[in-house]
C-alpha cells in the first residue's frame, strides 16, 4: 500500500497521459497499466472553455486519482499560477511541481521547485515535486513539506533509465516521504531497478506512449512495478565474485 | 508460447529446485513462480533405491516436466551416463547437459559440452547444453544438434547477473533454436533484462532458493519474465541524448 | 594550457594534500604528479599562529599556485569568513567554495554554494566551486561568476569513479567556464574517463593519499590525465555492434 | 618488464600496422606509441616478391620485434601454414595464433585455435593465441602451450571496450603465462582499465589507426598504458558507499 498524503494506492505506477497516438490507445494503455493514478499537464485541458473536447474524456474519471502536473511552468510563479487553476477547476488538490530550467534538457530547476514547494503546501495541496536525483535537494524539499518526492532518472523522455543509482539509492534511505522515480525511464528493466532499489513507485509516459505497442508495454510496465517491489521485499541473494553450486554434491558416490 | 524439440510451455521461467531450506518452502516457491519446467541434479536422486526420501517428493509431478541436468560430471563420458541414468528412470527424454570445468567458476567446458550434446542427440535426447556466453561455442552446439540452448549470464550462484548482454544479444540473434539464459542470475532485474533482449526463457536456482523470501522472490521472478517478454514484444522507445516534452506545449497559451 | 581566471597552468591536475602519511610522503607525491595546483583546508592551516608547524611546510610553494578551500564550511558566511582569511594571509586570490550539505555525503549544499560564490566573485576573487553534477546548479554557478566550475564524479573520498557521465557531459557541453572534476576519484580510469568526456581538469586527494604506494599513483595519475585529453583530442573510433578486421584481407589470394 | 618466451620488452603496448591512412602516419604513430612489438597479417605481406612494396617498409625494422600472425585463416591447417611462412622467411619465430570463426564477429574459434597452439608450441615456435574472454579456454590453452594469451575485450574494431571485465579478471588472476588484451579497446579509458585489472599488456589496432589523429591517439595510448600499470602497481583506494573528508576537520576550532 502506497501512502501519499491522505490518498492511498494499491498500484505503485504512475501514468503520464501525453503523446499517445489516439484516445483509444490512451484509454487502452491506461487500463492495461493497472495505474490509480493519472498525470497530465494542467495547461493542456481547455479548463475555460468546457465545449472544447478533452484529452481525458475517454476515460472513466471516477476510476482514478488525478494527478495535475505544472509542465510547461519556468518561474515559481507560473507554478503556483497553475496549480491553484487545477484546484479551482476541482481536478485534484494533488499537485506534481514541476518547474522547468530548460528545454533542451527538460531539467528542473532546483531552488524554484523548493519555492514552490514550500508555497503550496502552506496553501493546503498535497504536493509532489519533480527533482533531480541530487539528495541534497531531496532533502531540502521534505523540509519544505512535500508529500512525497519525485526524482528523475533522466532527462524527461530520453530513455535512459536511472544515470545515477547510487544517488537515487541514497534519496530512498533518507526520505521520510515516498520517492517516485519519475522522468527517463525507458523499459521495464528501469523499472524493476527503481523498485529494487526501494523506491515507493514510478511515474511513466513516454515509455508507455512512444513504445511500438503502447498498449503492450503498458502491461509489461505493470507487471514489472509488481516485479520489482517483490523482489524489493523478498531480499535478493548476495553477489559473490565466484561459483556457488546449485546442487551441492559434496558427500555423494561419484 | 516457447517450444523446445517436442515440448511446449506457457511460462517461460524454468526453476531449479536446490538448496531450499526445506521441501514445503521448495513446493510453496514452485508454485508462486508459475514454472512448468522443473530442473535438478540426476545425482541428487536416489535413483536406485526407490524407498529413500527425494527432494521431489512434495512435488506434484504430474504438473511439471522435468528437466534433469548432468551437474558434478566433468567429462563427456559422465554426462552421457548421468543422461542416460536419468532416461532409464523414466523422468524424461530431456536433459541439461551440464559438463564443468572447474569447482571454483564452475564455468562449462566448451569442448566436453559439445561432445556430450552430440551424442545425446543421436541418442535421442531433448539436450539443451549449459554453455558460456561465448557465441562461437553457441554455435557450434547447434550445429551438434542442440534443441535450446542455455549460456550463462555469470557464474553459477554468483547472483553477478548478465556480465555481457553484448554477446547474448549476438547468440539470441543468431540462434535458431530457443535461448534460455541460464546461471548468474541475481534478482528480477537481471531476469527483465535478459528477457528484454530477446531471451526466449531464463533458468533461476539461487537466486529463488536464496532470497530472504524464496516464495516471495518465486512470485517476482515471475512477474519479472512476464514483464520482460513484454517489454520485448512492445518495443522500446530509443534512448535520446537529450529531453524529449512528454507534454508538449507548442503553440499553447502561456 | 588551461586558462582559470588570469591563471595558467600546463598541468590538468589539481591536487590535495590532505591525509598524506606523512610530510615526506606528501612531497614526494606532490613532484610525482606533476601539478602546478596545491588545495588544501583554509581552517587546517595555522593562520594566526605562524610559529606552529604547517603541513605545507615541506613543500617549495614558489613552484605551486595554492588553491586554498572553505572545507568545513556549512554556511554562506562561514565560506565567506574562510575566504577572506585565506586572502588576508596572502595565500591566494584563488578560492575553491565548499559549502557541505551533510557529514555522511558531504555533497554541496547547492543554494548555498551560488550564493557564496556571486559574493566571492564581487569582492575579486577568483572563484572555483565544488558542485554537485547536476547541469542546473553548473549553469547557475557560471552566471554568478564562477571562474571555473568543479562537478563532482561521486561523494568526497568515496573512489565510486564518475556515477553520472552523461550529467558532467553535458556540464562540460554548456559551460563556458573550466570544469575541473573534483571528488570520487578513484582510479586513474576514472581520471581518463573524465578527460575523455572533455573535462579540462581533474582535482584529487584520496586516490592519491590513500592508496598503498601514494608517490606511485601521484605519477599514474599525472600519466592519466595526459592520456585521457590526448585521447580526446585524437578523436577516438566509433563503437560498432559487430568487428571490423584490422588487416583487411580481401582481394588478398588464399 | 615484460617477458613473453625468451623475449623481454619494457613497453607493455603491442601494435597492429593495419589500416593506417599512410605509410607515414603509421610511422609516425608506431614512434609516439613507444611499442616495441609490432604486429601484422602474414598474409598482407608479399613474401614471394620481395620487390613489391612492403606496407613495413618504413619502419626502422631493427628497433622492434615483429609479432606476425595468422589473420585470414579459418582453420587449423591455414594457421599453421601462416606461421610457417612467416618463419621460413625470417620474420621472427614469435606467432600470434588467430583462427576466426566467422567474419561478422571475427571472434576466435576456440577448438582450433588450442589445436593450432599445441602444433606451433611443438613446433618451437613462440605462439601468443588470440582467444575469447572465456577462462576455461584460456586455461586450455596455458596447457597447450602457450607462452602468452591474448582475450579479446570485444569484436575486433568494434571499439566497444572490454565486454566481461570480470572474466578478464579471472583468467588474469589464473594465468602462469602474459595476459595481454587484445581486440575491442577503443580508447584510452580501455586500456587503463585493462592494466588496472592486472593486464601484462595491451595489443592495438584499430583505436590507433583509426583515430582522427593517429599519431595523437598513439601517444595517448603510451601514457594510458604507463598509468594504468602504475596504477595498479599502486594499489588503488577502497570504493566506499558514502563520503569519506579529505581534509578531516575533527578536534579543530570552527
Amino acid at each position: 500500500m502506497l501512502q501519499i498524503g491522505k490518498y492511498q494506492f494499491q498500484s505503485r505506477l504512475f501514468l503520464g497521459t501525453g503523446k499517445f497516438s489516439s484516445l483509444e490507445v490512451q484509454k487502452q494503455a491506461v487500463e492495461a497499466s493497472g495505474t490509480e493514478v493519472l498525470t497530465f499537464a494542467v495547461r493542456r485541458m481547455n479548463l475555460e472553455n468546457p465545449d472544447q473536447p478533452n484529452f481525458l474524456e475517454n476515460l472513466d474519471l471516477n476510476r482514478y486519482t488525478l494527478l495535475p502536473n505544472t509542465a510547461g511552468a519556468t518561474t515559481v510563479e507560473e507554478a503556483v499560477r497553475i496549480a491553484r487553476l487545477a484546484r479551482a477547476s476541482n481536478l485534484c488538490d494533488m499537485i506534481k511541481v514541476e518547474v522547468i530550467a530548460d528545454t533542451k534538457t527538460l531539467l528542473p530547476d532546483p531552488i524554484a521547485t523548493i519555492e514552490a514547494t514550500k508555497i503550496l503546501v502552506e496553501e493546503g495541496f498535497t504536493v509532489l515535486p519533480y527533482t533531480s536525483d541530487d539528495p541534497v535537494i531531496a532533502r531540502e524539499l521534505v523540509e519544505a513539506g512535500a508529500h512525497a518526492i519525485m526524482p528523475g532518472g533522466a532527462p524527461i523522455g530520453s530513455g535512459l533509465g536511472l544515470l545515477n543509482p547510487r544517488y537515487l539509492e541514497i534519496i530512498i534511505e533518507e526520505s521520510p516521504v515516498p520517492v517516485i522515480i519519475d522522468a527517463g525511464i525507458g523499459s521495464p528493466q528501469d523499472v524493476v531497478q527503481a523498485m529494487e532499489l526501494g523506491a515507493d513507485g514510478v511515474l511513466l509516459n513516454t515509455a508507455v506512449s512512444g513504445a511500438k505497442d503502447p498498449v503492450k508495454m503498458a502491461e509489461a510496465m505493470k507487471w514489472a512495478v509488481i516485479a520489482g517491489r517483490l523482489g524489493f521485499e523478498a531480499g535478493r541473494i548476495p553477489k559473490k565474485r565466484y561459483a556457488s553450486a546449485s546442487s551441492p554434491l559434496e558427500g555423494m558416490v561419484k
